[in-house]
């Protein structure tokens, strides 16, 4: 049976700060990245989002980030290779640890926001993340962009691996995704969203815009859902998965 | 032959900013222990540390403290037990990604700061502690003030316990150290702070400022080593120790 | 005409963290309590929110508290009133930077928090913030829980005062606030809560817990808007007040 | 007579982290660049360090940079052209309000670190950063480096701008400093250094790197002053400026 892994950040509030809809996105997903303190997240949202995870059988996986919580780790940082060893190291331990306490097991780990960008085009920076994993713990699973240096440098230093794709993202024929500069970057209609989706799990293929059919891994769906339409569109992926019998599932 | 652990915080760097002698203290002490990053230290400095303390064979554990670098941790802030399980761990885990990543092994657990004294008074603090040091990895020694509701609390989880003395503090009748606000609180002539260390290790006893002799138990003495003069106090009591024929030793 | 002033704290946003709603709030209240950065708000959010109440002709004033995001200011911490003078200076700064600089006028300052109620029965904490109010801007108005340390010490370095009553909470004989940890603390009854409301104002009296009538400053209420049902309240309170012929207003 | 400012940034400690070595460097400087608590300094720190320059008649500015304190600001982060001027905005008013209270005035403005750098050749970031110091006090002057769009960006906003020269880097023929990646960089004989800033000071005019001379506005020199060797170069720089006649005065 064919089965893809369905992804969605969580964990994402601070303090009284509340942001997302943790509860509801973890009837879709099979894996939880939960943010680790630095972008997002605090150790009282990490504990619940750990136990809360658990409650629902979904895989649990770190989701590091720069240390910038007023940008949300959505802003470029120039932090040598070095550093970034060190925040990714950091971040795993700390979600560990909850996850330890709560006698669950890691899954994974994948980059958050500014940090998975940049890596996923430089080869130093993957590769400082991904020994990192290895170092922490050798059998996490890297996650990083489908055909990118993330997914490269993790295969390099020997982790297993889960190639990511976007449902309304465009692609272009070199496998990057069409910068959101551009007018055709974003899959608006819901439909054609999830046909492109079923079509990367189904045939390891998808249509750039130029009309091109190029491959594509498809391991595993990034889930958004911190609005109510999101929460609508990872409803419709569940159906269209169930319908065509493709299996929604972790890597553990 | 009799034994006795000396231990320091170290790591207590943040950015560029710079503070203590770690490579230099390491010399005179058994046990380090590490900021994790919220009250001192960053990601960057706790990896050095951790590091510099393995180069060292000086055994290493997670110096937890409250979320206030502007004030070092040394203010006391209203948590709920909870809360400060929750901040146990994190900084735990955090620190314990570096020393797995380093190929070491982490001995111990000691509160920093208004945690540690906090705690002491504060049977539902200290069992939170315990309980959060248990459930991410029952094999780590708990330290805290010889007596305290730490040292109670930590028996009572099933953790060992290392119970800490000082050597510049008197001692009242009730075992308690006498609060720095009265004028006999401190021993400053460093003769007499050796002597009480020596009678306190190999008697197990310690003369109070009422003249009367109690009871106590010290596992592990206290060093600090961020002034040339606390430098040079390390040292005569590695002298000390050696001349008395008393062991520097940590736990394991 | 009697008049009452109504605040709300607004501006308690954080990065791409969103509280409150605050352009709804600022519809029923004369008076905004704008944070500054330390336990909320960022520099963006203050000036989106200085601008925000300008436009609805809304008094401005500076919400300073504690160095603690984590804890939104709501947990006390151990501070010098030195400390505490400079945290107000520098709150208070930021903010009237950008009141300055939308060419408006800052009207007053009113603590956060843990910062308010532990400065309400401190003397000395008081005395270090209307020194700061007062040596930052002497024209500032202190906003303080009426007939608490706050207003005292306001009016004895110079500055002139708001006393500050509330709607949802009961009075002790003493004038002061019945602890929330008893029963009957908290006025869930919005009728009950507008008539004490309207009483404090049109007779400077109010009803404690024991059924005796004392006196009671009420030149500011103090208006909640994080919900519906706080907003929904917010309204019924300007809706009295405008059948009692009590004119909203703030002090400039 | 010719005239020439010095300037030094200052209060750069943060809680208990002490860096630098203010008493000292004040001795040798007309204008004293303080740090605002985003990049580093704290209300405390900057309280002392305001009262410490007015003690020493030194000119009094802002050192606002980015928010990270754990990388000293000197981390480039993609901020909008609005977020800079929001953070502009805050930096200056929490400085100023320290001013105003000690019953001093504040002079002018200098970016820190990575906003300095990234501002000198942004030509929109520039001018976010020159709007913002008009908007809160148009008599303030924006210090930036020599030719840069920092100076430009000020002339057109309508400040007084002071142009910045430095005596320890060589100059490219447009006027740039060579990058720190290039050999030549750097100037590390003192006397050479010192010539360089006595000829900009006394000429208008340095010689680059290709041996050619070109003009340039050297209105302040900046002087570091965090080491004994840094020390002893503002020392000589002194001595030479008084032998050749030449006046240290800030602008006011």
């Amino acid at each position: 049976m064919v089965k893809v892994d369905l992804n969605s950040d969580l964990g994402e509030s601070f303090g009284i700060y509340k942001i997302g809809n943790d509860s509801e996105v973890l009837k879709y997903v099979s894996s939880a990245n939960i943010a680790c303190g630095l972008h997002a997240g605090d150790p009282f949202v990490m504990h619940k989002t750990v136990r809360l995870a658990l409650e629902n059988n979904t895989a649990i996986g770190a989701h590091p980030g720069f240390m910038d919580l007023n940008g949300f780790g959505r802003r470029k940082m120039d932090l040598t290779a070095q550093e970034v060893y060190d925040l990714i190291v950091y971040q795993i331990g700390a979600l560990s640890a909850f996850v330890k306490a709560e006698g669950g097991k890691m899954q994974h780990v994948k980059p958050h926001g500014a940090l998975y960008n940049t890596a996923a085009k430089d080869e130093k920076l993957s590769t400082a993340i991904a020994q990192a994993v290895y170092d922490v713990n050798p059998e996490l699973i890297l996650y990083g962009l489908a055909g990118s240096w993330l997914i490269k440098a993790g295969e390099k230093v020997g982790l297993k691996t889960a190639s990511e794709v976007f449902a309304d993202r465009t692609y272009q024929e070199d496998g990057s995704l069409t910068p959101r500069s551009q007018a055709n970057a974003m899959i608006t209609d819901d439909e054609k969203a999830i046909m492109q989706v079923l079509g990367m799990v189904k045939t390891g293929e998808v249509t750039t815009v130029s009309g091109k059919k190029i491959k594509v891994k498809a391991d595993t769906v990034c889930i958004h859902g911190d609005s109510q339409k999101a929460l609508a569109f990872a409803q419709k992926i569940n159906d269209a998965l169930k319908r065509e019998n493709i299996e929604m599932k972790a890597f553990i």
